[in-house]
């Protein structure tokens, strides 16, 4: 009987890993990797969250972002609550294959923050005599 | 005598962290927080890297991009050594503060991967019937 393809290939050697033209993710010790959710429409950088390899196979499979919530320790399919479902206009990995960048489409309010924001890079750092401070933008 | 200002505040509770004004991150089992670095010039998602306290301190200090490099196992000032020094425009820091957002003008030739590309996320991923297959973009 044929199998149905591979989601992923085996880790390779460096080359392949940089230069090739296939998936070979690197999980870390806790099995996950980082993916970074980019609003497709201007670019702003919604959210920061990890994936494993079954949140990563849905989300190839379905084209909308699924997660593991480090928090809860479940799969998470972002926005099945919310509405604020995210679809995958285009997927990105990194060099070294252990980060993906999601270009998505915002579903619902448009927004990703679990406080109601946008996006969770609401507050920006600045030093000061007193150390770092926070101070809310957008 | 005085003691000089600290760097980051004592974790709070949930308010603190998520409205405060204060910086109290959050660092992983490992020590380490995530790091986004963008380009100033286009927002161009250039690199995902990791900052444990220390580089958090240094880069904080000097206005450029300090990591720890998880494969060398060691403190890494970005473009030591390449002349791609990272200057802090602005640094972001997520809702929960355990991921970090850098606005940077990079010296040099402008790039951050090691494979000698501008962005480290030189490859698309898409589907297809053998599985997911990558291309390069840019």
């Amino acid at each position: 009987m044929a199998q149905s393809a591979p989601f992923f290939a085996p880790r390779g050697d460096r080359h392949a890993v940089e230069e090739g033209d296939r998936l070979m993710p690197r999980f870390d010790a806790a099995g996950l990797l980082t993916a970074v959710a980019v609003d497709a429409h201007d670019g702003a950088i919604l959210m920061v969250a990890h994936m494993n390899e079954e949140a990563l196979r849905r989300t190839l499979e379905t084209g909308t972002a699924w997660y593991w919530s480090r928090s809860r320790n479940e799969l998470w399919h972002k926005g099945e609550t919310s509405g604020q479902i995210q679809s995958v206009r285009e997927m990105r990995v990194d060099c070294d294959q252990d980060c993906l960048l999601l270009v998505v489409d915002v579903a619902g309010d448009g927004g990703c923050c679990h406080t109601g924001r946008r996006s969770c890079f609401y507050r920006r750092v600045d030093m000061g005599p007193a150390g770092a401070s926070l101070r809310a933008v957008d």
